[in-house]
């Protein structure tokens, strides 16, 4: 343990992998090791961008040039994926590493494949602690990157510093595509593929969003002119470092003004809850009280136990801390 | 107790009126004769019928109609509400029996306001028991109502035989606000106000949301035909009867093929599993756990403590059957 987390804040990729590895671990004895692991991290911070682009927007390809400028810089990168789907899949994204080839043999970047089975709490317990000990590798921006599916862009928001959405060159019409939700999160959108012949759909779709932004309310958290809307191409380069530099003007002025901490401690107390939740909850996950909850379930479904009173006995059998016989919370009415 | 079951058996309004307040309770000792209570109810069924409608479709008039036409059919009707918007406004929805005014004097007719306040969990359970409360008092309809707000349109279909949404006539513009898993969950569309003026809007939108059905993929439970959308008139009675026997005319085929008994089975062991849920995590709710909670957050905004740490201080506490050394679960890679 000693070894791993020495390794680890000497920023040695193996131990990064390997920490990772035991953090996504479900076993209970490899749990107990990640939470203190965690408990002894050094509190270095990356900037924590999270992005979101569904297939086809070019997400790999940005990711690749925007990841190759930041090296360039001299900053160390971390590129994690959030990606729900692959559980229905089965499989990890074989392509993560293929997608980003001059990346990942880029000595500042580090690739994290998404794993290959978890569900949607699991994978953001794993992703808030794989940032965490990003982090603590000395790396200085961590991109958390997600396909558009279901929950996956509020669960990146909630861990970002910063959250990018990547869009496509469209018409008018399809700009309704973009659910208003995710716009709402949305510290800045790029419109990729502003080069050739989706140019000037690129400027005109840049002009919508920037109009629909114009249109939702004003956050605390923003400085004028934000959320943003630019053109980038990912494919020539063009933008990238505007948009890095669109970035780091609203991270600055969010530090100066106190936003970024603040969102931080909420961030971390969401966290705190969300893991106690899921912590209790796991209690339900193991194999003798599976079988016991199958069995009762199977009662209910008969008809011959009511569900209350089914789920009464099982928790009556977990024995936790009964809650006292009379508590201070009065009926409804 | 027994005296509360036996009235309430004997079909007692008072008796009824009594037991839900009961089930409403948060009190951990109302709770436990709640959950005896239900355990020992005798196993009469009514048929459950959910309806959803925005306000300002007529759901009043219509359940003020239909529940008067059912009364005269000699049925007895029991009416509740789901209403999570009701929490936020923090007061019952006072209108519910001043809405109806004839079928609350009604001798056949059983009207539950929405409780005061209650998180959108604690309604379910409420509703759910509530349900089985107006069978076990020998209700032979029990309709639930709800405002299509969030998620309590799902819920009140995951506690219903039938889902019945109620729509107003309007342009074919129009038709895209009815989302589309509200679409799917509907067994019956109902096309109010066809009476007067909007008679030929009615008709119009009616076969607007036919074409719309046709297009959504059958389901096992549909006989031919189903799911239908059919104009009614709450203010003049046009068409209600008709509905009625559409109404029966599914239930009766669900019924014959087995998809009746099959759905009441998956609905109670996913009330099983969520109650179980929900009681696990209501031990949270403690008051010295709570103020604990509340120490540890402010240290995990403050980044004294790490998230996953403190949660495992709290989970360590509550001391629920601690999972083993090493599960069979292993690591995801």
């Amino acid at each position: 343990m000693d070894e791993l987390l020495e390794s680890l804040i000497r920023g040695e990729r193996r131990a990064l992998s390997r920490a990772i590895t035991l953090v996504e671990s479900t076993r209970p004895d490899h749990r107990r090791r990640a939470v203190e692991l965690l408990a002894r991290l050094p509190d270095r911070q990356a900037l924590r961008i999270g992005l979101s682009g569904t297939p086809g927007v070019g997400k790999s390809t940005f990711i690749e040039a925007f990841g190759g400028l930041l090296t360039g810089q001299g900053l160390k990168v971390a590129v994690l994926a959030v990606d729900p789907s692959s559980t229905r899949s089965g499989g990890s994204i074989l392509g993560d590493k293929t997608r980003m080839e001059t990346l990942s043999r880029d000595p500042n970047a580090f690739i994290r494949p998404t794993p290959s089975s978890a569900q949607l709490g699991g994978v953001a317990r794993r992703t808030r602690e794989a940032i965490r000990l990003c982090e603590a590798a000395g790396y200085d921006i961590v991109l958390i990157e997600t396909v558009g599916v279901g929950q996956s862009e509020t669960l990146v928001a909630e861990m970002s510093d910063l959250f990018v959405l990547l869009l496509a060159p469209a018409g008018g019409d399809e700009l309704q595509g973009v659910k208003r939700g995710i716009m709402e999160m949305a510290d800045l959108i790029l419109v990729n593929k502003a080069d050739g012949e989706l140019l000037a759909a690129a400027h005109r779709t840049v002009a919508d969003y920037a109009g629909a932004l114009r249109l939702l309310r004003r956050r605390p958290q923003d400085p004028d002119g934000f959320p943003k809307a630019v053109p980038v191409s990912a494919a020539t380069g063009e933008g990238l470092a505007a948009a890095w530099s669109e970035m780091r003007a609203l991270v600055d002025w969010r530090r100066a003004e106190g936003h970024f901490a603040a969102a931080r401690a909420a961030q971390d107390r969401h966290w705190f809850l969300a893991e106690l939740r899921g912590g209790l909850l796991a209690r339900l996950d193991q194999p003798e009280l599976r079988a016991e909850i199958a069995r009762l379930g199977t009662e209910v479904a008969a008809g011959r136990l009511a569900p209350g009173a089914a789920a009464a006995k099982v928790l009556a059998q977990l024995d936790v801390n009964p809650p006292p016989a009379a508590a201070d919370a009065g009926p409804h009415e």
